[in-house]
């Protein structure tokens, strides 16, 4: 059932006891907002829980009550089960199994599947955190400096730092609002571009994959299984293929292992959300994401091949 | 003489013909405000003419009435000289010899030597950009959409689309304004990433020199003089030594010939804007520069001793 923000909130304040999760492979909006909506339940004195099942990449390390958040591995009481930033029930792994109360999912991504008891969507918000600053608004609560820096995270690292096409004047003006709570911008962006020197030699690896395919239109980078081992950070990577000139979609393979590939495509026109739709991922029309049960080469082919079909569609 | 915004605004509006200029090796900020500025004065049906001394990056094609800029190279009468962004009479080249007008200095850099005949200087400004924005509102002037995208460039390139320490609420409040009379952020952000395949292939052998000595607080990268005579933009480079952990100072030299080195410095904490000017230099606390009359190994050498030493200085 769709909601307004004021009808999310009620059913958030009306509960006695939430417990917040987001999606795996959690990324700044994910945790940002999860984070943020925790302080919010704990200075309004409502029992919450967050629960996660993914690991939390250390990159986020500056983001305050990490160590709050718990992996899901026994059942949990509670009225309310709040998903944030995810558009799927798959995306939340065991949270649902472990979890039996009502879903309410705060979501910002056009391929949401309505999984949830309640649903508030907002696709023109730049990032979940976007919409949980509105409702701060709405309830009149200014953020304190630590919940104001989870989402400014959340909001500045879902819109490239105010670089993608999702930016709007409101984004711009929320960031602005939470630098007036207190938020360094600079300490936000060092603490997710600090990287060891070891990922200098990693983006040389993978740089060193590039290909420029039909007509110079796709460019991709792959990353190898023994360069995904280090376990360096390799998502931004994908940037580096997509500001080429005349490049108009960019992907990234990563060879989880010898049979399966993970696809992230990012675009200036074509909808790579429906690319990776038909290979059961998801996202947003410029950035989406999939994953494919087969060999590099195999899953290469295949994506070559649909982002050729789509590509021939805009023509 | 020191004076205020409106002041400025009544010396420029005054004015029958003005000359605009900005600094050599113009940034965004240079040639966004220069240009901003040249259409608010045909806007107002003001004789204005656009001077540089310099050649237009390419990057920066995508800015309106690039083709009005000229080279000095004749006198030119004016009844006033807008020096926008430069810090020094020396960083203005050639147009101080050829228009004889008094000068009226618009600047956000510290270090600025007080040349100008008048000077507005606010240096907790962002950008040269958000002064002459500034000035937009105090007059009560909305520009126009292609008037909005210069300010917003200047804007957006001098705080490193927000993540730089010197953003501040009313810089995000500006691009937030400016949004809203047209600018596309995506467009301006695609437009300044958008490079060539081969910067690319640049981008690895610089990435190649990396050394990182003082135990791990400098990193340094060199782009030789084969590099630089491609032609490719190099400036970003030093993003990557700067984001490295445990790093203070990054340092990227650029061998322009056999005996002369370009030195560019950003740190974290330690006042680079005192090392650069120790070589005749400038620049801000946290991003500097300056040339050194020497080959590549003395620069380098020269620069690790004075690097060093205000390193001892904040422990």
């Amino acid at each position: 059932m769709n909601i307004s923000l004021s009808q999310a909130s009620q059913y958030m304040f009306a509960a006695e006891s939430v417990v917040i999760t987001g999606h795996v492979h959690p990324d700044g909006d994910c945790l940002g907002s999860m984070l943020a909506l925790f302080r919010l339940f704990q200075q309004k004195r409502v029992k919450a829980r967050l629960l996660l099942d993914d690991e939390i990449p250390s990159l986020y390390a500056f983001l305050p009550d990490l160590h709050e958040i718990e992996r899901p591995i026994e059942p949990i009481e509670a009225d309310l089960l709040i998903v944030l930033d995810a558009s799927d029930i798959e995306r939340i792994g065991k949270v649902r199994e472990y979890v039996s109360a009502p879903v309410l999912n705060l979501d910002h991504h056009i391929s949401n599947t309505g999984f949830a008891d309640y649903l508030f969507l907002d696709p023109l918000a730049a990032a979940t955190g976007s919409i949980l600053y509105s409702l701060f608004r709405q309830e009149g609560i200014k953020p304190d400096e630590l919940t104001a820096t989870c989402l400014y995270t959340a909001i500045a690292t879902d819109c490239g730092f105010f670089r993608y096409a999702n930016t709007t004047s409101d984004t711009l003006r929320y960031a602005a609002e939470l630098l007036d709570c207190g938020v360094q911008p600079a300490l936000v962006a060092e603490a997710l571009e600090t990287k060891p020197a070891s990922n200098i030699f990693t983006l040389i690896h993978v740089l060193e994959t590039l290909e420029i395919v039909l007509e110079g239109k796709v460019a991709c980078v792959t990353v190898a299984s023994d360069v995904l081992e280090i376990g360096e950070s390799t998502d931004d990577f994908i940037n580096y293929p997509r500001s080429i000139e005349g490049v108009e979609v960019a992907i990234m393979f990563k060879q989880t292992d010898a049979s399966f590939t993970r696809i992230s495509l990012r675009s200036r026109n074509v909808d790579v959300s429906a690319i990776a739709l038909s290979f059961g991922g998801g996202g947003h029309k410029r950035a989406a994401g999939c994953s494919i049960a087969s060999p590099l080469d195999e899953a290469k082919r295949q994506i070559f091949v649909a982002v050729a079909s789509a590509l021939e569609e805009v023509k």
